[in-house]
């Protein structure tokens, strides 16, 4: 078992992001009111979160070698995870807005902060062009700059793309079940979820370590998409039947119209009568109807339709690990600590 | 005089390029309505306006070269034109949402359009994305491939720094002329206008054409830069003396509280009985207060400021356009054409 990324460690190298950030907009000399604001925006929304995809990259690293990471490898690994998390405070900035969220991560979200408001959609594009920034800065000699900076760019299209289709999917205030269907439930899944948070980091640290042959990232890709789905829909039946106590948050997705992997296992098996009490009952804002949602779900017994369809997903997954083809340097321990933080989890 | 690219050659570009972008997302099995969504975003956002960004990027290689563009030629510069429109389809759809804009070319704003709302700040993020998929379908193998990267990702950055100026200097809700100053007016310009304006397309037709050197590329900023600044002084001029029915709109400058060139110069210059006028009606949604406004103005006689002004910052460009050394294939015609787009222009 390879040594886990300290998340102390992996926190201390922000710090020197915000100051190279600074750095780039000082020397355009930007007036100080405006620095101020565009640091806060960086330290408001970059840390503060789990960091899973962040600590994915340096992880990675430490399973695809065999020799411990340098101070210089650790420190650009970071940079690196970083740059995922920027990604995602860029994405989380502007959903919460789209969503009309009230909190994230217990505090107000940023657009809900005194004087914020409307600003916070310039503050999305600050997160974005800082991870460009710090590319730049410190990748600009690496072999696999433009792959890296390629992967950005195609990874946030991807991520547009699913959250255009889920937005249109699901909105909040016109509930339409004829909408969904597993197959969209799917495309926003990859597209929206599984790209940046699965593939993203594993194809970073290949880069980074010059491993990235079209053979080891189309292995990556098709392990940790399939990894995606399976970590979306046990989400998904997590906002339904976890433990508020330990998931730390009360389930919304009924009451908020969300196109879940619940929902749409339920519209596959329910018969005219339940589809009409699901018609009527999704999606709106009323714990008595959220409650009549729920029955229909036990009726159609999805808690073990998850557990059938998370053992078929996770042997699935197994399978393709046991046949990673390590011949380019690709390492089945990588994928092994992905499903291991994954499988069973209940929060 | 060279021959200037025709707007309807410009213009049938275009629909070339949505097919492009439509394939890169259709090739993901995005689901027909998304794919509809993303179309009418592009479509609904970026032809539509003056083109002269666009249009710049061909008729600067024109200038440069000495022999008529090829067929290739010509749709790469286009294309390369219809990416700075991108980036400014992608600033503008925000723009207008952080202003609350009503409406924009003749046409209710993208985010007001019946089901739009804050979708909108997806599409433009969609926007964005959209100038790095056509970079790399066109010109992945172009030697200058990274360098326009790198180009636009640093005037996003520098246009997204002069937004934030702009909007933490001249909140519409929240009048403190004690904010403004001739040195943020400055940076808000160069930043939020010039060089996405002026410098993006010249430094890309320079790139193109391998004409990119350090010592052309620091002449047409030190050029186009001042350029920039007069052109958005004569704007902020235009809108408070310009005649409506020549320029096409009635200025909102000073009922929007604009941090303008005209509002900067009268501070400089107004004693402190002027001085209580305009803190007490500038940034007011009321016409009697705008023209005490507009009185203040008239006393300090900045119609006068403003024609000086103009001598002599047209004088200094007019210098530093006849001192431009053409040794490595620039050309004073670049500039010159430019200028002559500006000069005394009514509207």
């Amino acid at each position: 078992m390879t040594t886990k990324t300290n998340r102390a460690d992996f926190e201390a190298v922000w710090p020197s992001l915000v100051k190279d950030l600074s750095e780039s907009a000082s020397q355009y000399g930007i007036p100080a009111t405006a620095l101020k604001w565009f640091q806060d925006g960086l330290n408001a929304n970059t840390p503060g979160g789990k960091l899973n995809r962040g600590l994915s990259v340096p992880d990675t690293a430490r399973e695809l070698l065999s020799t411990p990471l340098t101070d210089e490898q650790f420190k650009h690994l970071c940079t690196l995870g970083w740059m995922t998390e920027l990604l995602q405070a860029f994405f989380l900035v502007a959903d919460d807005m789209m969503d009309s969220s009230i909190t994230r991560r217990g505090e107000p979200c940023w657009y809900r902060r005194p004087g914020v408001g409307m600003i916070a959609i310039n503050d999305s594009f600050l997160l974005e062009a800082s991870i460009y920034t710090l590319l730049k800065k410190h990748f600009r000699s690496h072999p696999a700059y433009v792959d890296m900076i390629e992967l950005f760019h195609e990874v946030s299209f991807q991520t547009e793309l699913g959250q255009l289709c889920d937005l249109l999917t699901a909105p909040e205030d016109n509930v339409d079940l004829s909408n969904f269907s597993l197959e969209k439930f799917t495309f926003i899944v990859i597209y929206k979820t599984a790209y940046y948070s699965f593939y993203l980091p594993v194809a970073l640290a290949l880069h980074y370590l010059q491993l990235a042959t079209p053979n080891n990232l189309k292995q990556a890709h098709d392990i940790l998409i399939p990894l995606g789905e399976y970590f979306q829909a046990q989400d998904d039946y997590l906002d339904v039947y976890g433990n508020p106590e330990q998931i730390g948050k009360i389930g919304t997705d009924i009451q908020d119209n969300k196109c879940s992997w619940v929902i749409n296992q339920a519209l596959k098996r329910c018969n005219p009568d339940q589809r009409k009490i699901l018609d009527e009952s999704y999606g709106r804002k009323d714990a008595a109807l959220e409650a009549k949602v729920k029955e229909v779900f036990k009726e159609l017994n999805i808690e073990k339709v998850y557990r059938d369809f998370e053992e078929e997903q996770v042997n699935k997954i197994r399978g393709l690990i046991t046949s990673v083809d390590g011949s380019e340097g690709l390492k089945k321990g990588v994928f092994e600590s992905f499903l291991a933080k994954i499988y069973k989890r209940d929060k």
